[in-house]
């Protein structure tokens, strides 16, 4: 992805490897600042995957696998850099996936530089592939709708939601973003339109209840990521995806959900076997510690909502396009 | 509406007059604390009302109402008083009928706190009269959704929105409100639940990209206000607002508004004549005084939305509910 630095413009990663160290943006500074930390021991990568210093499942997986890759380097017990490592984050599959994997190429004798930036680079390729799939859908002059963020930031590079805008972009096509501003946390703010700053990309963040009000007066196109795709085509993905997805089935606006395959999960018949996970109050009634809800009253947080097959367009893939109907293809 | 205070519950009005002087709550300081401020120079209520101590287009009436009293009081020149007291906020229509109503009263001869009263206790009665229409609409048990504030603080007491919920609670119902919170000003976070908290209404402030969420698990009755209504039935209101009415389609939730009939503005003929406010993006891109957004990024900030007349089940008005093809009726 591209920066912009004070030295001029760079093209990195969200996380990467480099003189024997792992490097990644601190994200929590964004938008603020752009600030790198580096790692030479896999526990302090462990603590910056629990800290949210990376976020983002793809990033978090690389991450994972680069610390595995730490813990090899030093001579250190490999069962214990898997027991560590896993514990960061009880949810990302990711995670678990990528150490994983790490662990049998290590133990199958491979390079672990080679195998953890070969896991990397997989992300990337996907990613990539996502954007020459969907560039096509984007019209020259196009007004986008997004929401959270689907970025780079969250998939090593590149993104998957912002994937066929850098296509598009890089395809000389001129388009306007709407960036909804994802509350709780703003990723959308804070995250997606900082992306969208570096790279040139005209948008304009807006409230998350002017989605309807901007798609009443033309939007061509909105693309999400997605957590979670069930196998009749349902989806997890941030809080207020799914009304999204509904004003767009009201204003005949396609919706496009933008993931890598290993989205798909085939063991969950539907959305309703989606376990939503219920995050503290405190992301709502408080900004920076202060708290801006009355005593006395509480708030519920739920982190996803589940979108109905019914109400997407199509799924964009590293392997595609595909309609709800159509993902049991991927199985092959 | 109740207070809770140190000393105990108190039944209150947002604004009243009481020894000479114009008291109002200080709505500015809320949910944080609750404080009054007096006032006995009509000049000072122009102040309160242009730096929104007092907001709400009727309280901002009455607030005008008592204003136009206390020059009458002090014998200070009335046309003067008109023209400052019109001057406080651009938009509020509300603002003007009530200086022009006690401009044409004092000039008649009318006592100048009794027509005040008068003035402000018709807002109430008419409050009282949409609570008790639309009380029956709530079943014992129900779950509620609303947004913004359309409570006693913007309507001197009772309120539109909320005016069936106290009726409700008043008849002896059980049932539980989703407030969004409504950015980016967050009157539903800080104003509605305040109310809720003090009437003993059980609640959940929810970010607004939960509304349609909740509405899949199951909500009753959607109830709103309204800012302006449109001849052929569309209406406008708080951004948001149009989000959960085309959700609320799409999951058979009934969406009710709750408006005086002071609110249908037969001169316009669909929303699409409505002029929609843009306000300043620093309601979204900062907060306290600290921009939370990226350097380089823009943000779009409409004060409304639109909801066209094919999503409304009804409009709860002091005349009766009424369809969207049945508000004609209150032209006579």
């Amino acid at each position: 992805m591209k920066v912009r630095c004070s030295s001029g413009d760079k093209d990195i990663r969200a996380v990467w490897f480099e003189d024997g160290k792992v490097v990644m943006i601190e994200q929590r500074k964004l938008p603020g600042s752009l600030e790198f930390v580096s790692f030479d021991d896999y526990r302090e990568v462990a603590e910056a995957i629990r800290n949210m210093t990376v976020r983002g499942a793809p990033s978090i997986g690389a991450s994972a696998a680069y610390a595995m890759c730490l813990a090899s380097l030093k001579g250190e017990d490999l069962s214990s850099a898997v027991k560590d490592i896993k514990s960061a984050r009880p949810t990302a599959n990711d995670l678990f996936y990528a150490v994983d994997y790490m662990y049998s190429a290590l133990v199958g004798g491979s390079d672990p530089v080679e195998a953890a930036e070969t896991y990397a680079q997989s992300m990337v390729d996907k990613c990539t592939a996502i954007g020459r799939f969907g560039e096509p859908l984007i019209r020259d002059g196009a007004k986008i709708m997004t929401h959270c963020n689907a970025g780079a930031l969250a998939t090593v590079d590149v993104g998957t939601a912002l994937a066929p805008m850098r296509a598009a972009r890089d395809a000389g096509k001129k388009f306007f973003v709407y960036v909804s501003e994802t509350r709780p946390r703003l990723q959308g703010m804070q995250l997606t339109a900082w992306e969208l700053v570096q790279e040139g990309i005209e948008h304009a963040i807006i409230p998350d209840g002017a989605s309807a009000h901007y798609m009443s007066k033309g939007v061509d196109l909105i693309i999400t990521g997605a957590d979670r795709i069930a196998a009749n085509g349902d989806f997890a993905n941030k809080i207020g995806t799914l009304d999204k997805a509904i004003a767009a089935k009201h204003y005949d606006v396609p919706f496009y959900v933008a993931a890598p395959v290993s989205t798909f999960d085939f063991s969950t018949k539907t959305g309703k076997d989606i376990v939503i996970e219920e995050r503290n109050e405190k992301e709502v009634t408080e900004i920076g510690g202060f708290r801006i809800a009355p005593e006395g009253s509480t708030a519920l947080n739920p982190a996803f909502d589940v979108t109905t097959a019914d109400l997407v367009s199509g799924f964009i893939t590293e392997e595609g396009i595909l309609r709800p109907d159509e993902i049991r293809k991927v199985l092959k």
